[in-house]
């Protein structure tokens, strides 16, 4: 004898759909990718699924068919007709009564949305607020996992502070990432961000961000950063898939060079539109 | 223009059910309790209420009416005649396209089950096998959130190692808890378990021990534990709701004491009994 109760709506688990069992849900217990389309065309599409095959790997989550994953991206995006397109998807372990034990192999459950991208052509032109919070995140950050509450309460806070992302902080006093992005500094020629750990999601984004800037000639340093040195940075961006480069003119209280994007962080945006055209 | 893709089917936003838009499978926005009831009765009803609404606060999940939530709870249970089984119910932030951002009010969504315990007299006549893990949680593990992938790995490795439960272990060396449990170590007339922090849940099922414990004159240590001290108790054992105390008789490749539950844990055990009928 079991029962469900939804709402205020009493059932019996037959009349639960999958949804409702799936131990996304429960646990977290699933992995997610966002993708963006620029004019009709997924930018760096093998890069997330190669992403995706790993964090899938990390969690042991079988029987997903990273082909089959791809051939239903691209029939979602053909069908949307979405030319410049925000396409997010999550593969959970599956669905099955709630127990921390999965010794069954589970049928993965796949769940995509494709939205338009919003226009984010004010905060390119004028840059972003961001505030720091303490990094309380899991320790494999690595894995694009669904657990991200730590990710929602900073951005919660920096919301209430008037800033647009979170700058996380770990105990040592080392800026990771931001909740939902790679964080940059740019000191006079040097473009610097925090090193691929385990405590890092290897963003894609990041990685073409750094392809940009050897393209335009900075030199590349890969070493994390304390706030005080950050704040003190002659310009700062965040990058993050959906937006590519954001400048960053505010960081805490500090005013980030004369507070407009700066010069390199604009020749990087250049530069990474070359990547999407 | 948006869509959405479930498994291989492509529907509109419109089709979804709340159930795919909820923040708790994007985030693990959202917080849980698991109660059990003894011959008909729940037990300690009140301080999971009081644990779930400093749960609900810690996230600002605000428009949950705890009373509604009892009442909800008893009908459920009533209904169910059930009179050994387990309550499990979460609450999330609600449904709603993924954004990070929750600024606008959502309606929680409220999803609870009801099953019969499992028979547990062999584990705890016979005792369990523990294994030690890297704790990799995060750092609010105070509040009681559905993040819980960390839980389910390291409970994966336990499996893997003939193991029931692991024993996490923080990054200092030092026992935090189990991945499902809180966890005791006896020395002598000393009872020994990890302070409450922002590092441990408030286990219910923890207090009520430290109240058997005093009940029966052991002298209560709240100080952590490293895997080496644990490995030389004279008894170990776990305290989680569905199951109460359970003896642990071996700590990764130790056997504790004769490999046999200890006599101070069944005075515990005998002593918790009191408690629930």
């Amino acid at each position: 004898m079991q029962i469900a109760m939804i709402q205020e709506k009493i059932c019996s688990f037959e009349e639960l759909g999958p949804a409702h069992l799936d131990r996304g849900i429960f646990f977290g217990d699933g992995v997610y990718e966002v993708l963006r389309s620029y004019q009709g065309r997924i930018f760096a599409l093998e890069e997330h699924l190669q992403r995706l095959a790993n964090s899938l790997n990390a969690l042991n989550i079988n029987g997903v068919d990273i082909d089959e994953v791809r051939r239903r991206i691209q029939k979602a995006f053909e069908q949307a007709q979405i030319p410049d397109a925000k396409i997010y998807f999550h593969i959970t372990r599956g669905s099955a009564p709630r127990s921390y034990n999965f010794r069954q192999q589970l049928e993965p459950n796949f769940f995509l949305t494709i939205t338009e991208i919003s226009d984010d052509s004010k905060i390119k032109a004028n840059g972003i607020a961001v505030s720091t919070h303490p990094d309380w995140r899991w320790k494999r950050c690595d894995i694009k996992s669904l657990n991200l509450l730590a990710n929602v309460l900073a951005r919660a806070d920096a919301a209430e502070k008037g800033c647009d992302e979170a700058i996380l902080v770990d105990e040592a006093g080392l800026i990771t990432e931001g909740a939902g992005s790679a964080f940059f500094a740019v000191f006079g020629r040097k473009l610097q961000t925090a090193p691929l750990t385990t405590n890092i999601l290897p963003s894609i984004t990041r990685k073409y961000v750094i392809k940009a800037g050897e393209n335009i000639r900075l030199e590349i340093i890969e070493k994390s950063l304390t706030a005080d040195k950050a704040s003190a940075a002659d310009e700062l961006f965040i990058a993050v898939t959906t937006k590519d480069i954001v400048p960053v003119v505010r960081f805490d209280e500090k005013v980030i060079g004369n507070g407009k994007p700066g010069k390199h962080t604009k020749a990087l945006m250049e530069q990474f539109r070359t990547f999407t055209r």
